[in-house]
């Protein structure tokens, strides 16, 4: 079987960063509760939305995130049994592509080079699975779609849902 | 129709620099007539093979690559009537990856960031055509294959040819 995982909000924490971020900038304390239901620059005053977008595209963002809970363990096991590529719509910030890898590299050195792929458009992946947490990308996958969890997608309906890795374990192991 | 595009060797000349680096680095005057039938790191001598390999881990060596003759017009017909996706196996080399990304800004602006593919296997792209240097690219293909011709594999057989991209203009306009 082969196997797509998504990496910002899949495999690596993008939106615990942002708030991160947000909150040094701005020196605030929201939580994750607070954005339950949107896109993190959404949910800021609309003077800082742009900053919060722009975090994207700071040099070291993508290298310091945290992997996301359990996603190493699991993944290393559904590699034993399966073909799992990283795919990730990272085309679009160029300054993430080195620190992509790198961060692979640390976090999930037993995905080979030749399993990641830095694209933009997913629905020219052929393959089985494909575990993302945006559903215009799950939408044009001709395989399983299971859309991973993420504060932005909660509201989302029409796909089969993982909410973390235990429950990605569960459906694939 | 989604259409691949290889970028070394297919639309960016890396054969030409190879040549160009090792003949400043070893004061030699090799010309391509001289590596026909094969890779650039073969036909030098054996203690300087690994410096010829090595090319590809130089910051800037990516990035200054000439483009390939013909092959600009014809992408951007190509495009105005077909999906054209750039598909390279960069992800080997991690410092080309950001030099890549700025080369297509500069020599092929035309395709967005969304039709940009970095990657390692090419299995798991699903399309219509691929032009690519590489047959083991080819060969798992599930669409129609074209073989774009390179010093390294002029004594491949068993694949569609195409010499040049005018030749790819002739097939596939």
């Amino acid at each position: 079987m082969v196997i797509f995982v998504d990496m910002d909000e899949v495999i690596a924490d993008t939106y615990g960063a942002h708030i991160e971020v947000y909150n040094k900038d701005f020196n605030e304390n929201l939580t994750l509760d607070f954005f339950h239901g949107s896109e993190a620059w959404h949910k800021v005053p609309k003077d800082r939305q742009q900053s919060v977008r722009d975090h994207a595209r700071n040099r070291g963002f993508f290298r310091n995130l945290k992997p996301i809970a359990n996603g190493q363990e699991v993944l290393k096991k559904l590699s034993e049994k399966h073909e799992v590529y990283i795919a990730s719509a990272a085309m679009q910030f160029p300054n993430s592509l080195e620190e992509k890898s790198e961060w692979l590299d640390e976090h999930f050195s037993f995905i080979p080079w030749e399993n990641r792929i830095l694209c933009g458009h997913k629905h020219i992946l052929r393959g089985d699975v494909l575990i993302d947490d945006r559903s215009y990308n799950l939408k044009t996958f001709e395989g399983r779609s299971l859309l991973f969890t993420s504060p932005h997608n909660v509201n989302t309906t029409g796909f089969e849902r993982v909410n973390n890795w235990l429950e990605v374990a569960d459906k694939l192991l």
